[in-house]
């Protein structure tokens, strides 16, 4: 797969962000439905020598929020992104660089947001993230929903 | 209140490890039932210029580990806190330093936690942490469990 100017407009943005830059976060593929990111072991190991799980959730967070701003980008609509709430679970240690997929539903929730966040200026998704080791096991998982707002004055002159 | 050597041993650790140390994470204080910690807003800032809700859901899992990490060490255990699962609600963006508080429920679970951990060898228990602004206000609220597990021989090394 060719590297896409969407990965690296994303990867600028995580770079500009202290606490994303931190993570050592970069986007690794966008295939219109889900995102996938990595994040090195090394910057967000705990004292067990495993993943921090204050890592593990902000991977996840950032993939679902990824993932929704890319596909913003695409419908044309420039807008803000926050996640609003968020269950995770911890399933097992994770003794590897952090890779995460947030995909969105299959059942037109995309375009049921996409359509309200037209009619009324906001709108609301839910989805899913995952996070997986190097045999590609889930270790995590997110299920979030976020809040899609009219962009300030501030951020649409940046 | 004069600052403990529980606090400053609970600042090393945070230091110690690169995803803790990169929030700016300190620990303000503990009482026996509840622990505040901050970290500042520039290395926890988004796009928005708030706090990254990732930062938020660390600074708060954060606290209630170390609260549990210092409840352990006043009960003479010497154990590992992992994060299990948690529930964040994220209510008002947060333009300010991040401070944090974890407190341990007022029902006996404590008591319950550490006969359960000595008679079994392994426990879990469940906190509430908030996050706080300037005003007191609270614009985030966790609901954790935690698992606390018998040292493995590498950390009882260390």
């Amino acid at each position: 797969m060719t590297r896409s100017p969407e990965l690296d407009a994303l990867d600028a943005y995580f770079l500009s962000m202290p606490p994303s830059a931190a993570l050592g976060l970069r986007a690794d593929s966008f295939d219109g439905q889900s995102l996938r990111l990595h994040a090195p072991l090394a910057a967000n190991v705990n004292d067990k020598a495993c993943a921090f799980g204050g890592s593990i959730a902000g991977v996840m967070t950032l993939a679902g929020w990824g993932l929704i701003m890319l596909k913003l980008k695409r419908a044309g609509i420039a807008a803000e992104v926050y996640v609003a709430d968020s269950q995770i679970r911890y399933l097992a240690p994770l003794y590897d660089d952090l890779r995460a997929r947030a995909h969105l539903p299959d059942d037109g929730a995309w375009a049921t947001t996409v359509n309200c966040y037209r009619h009324h200026g906001r709108a609301r998704i839910a989805l899913d993230a995952s996070m997986h080791d190097g045999t590609d096991a889930v270790v995590a998982t997110l299920h979030a929903r976020y809040a899609i707002l009219p962009m300030t004055k501030a951020a649409a002159r940046a």
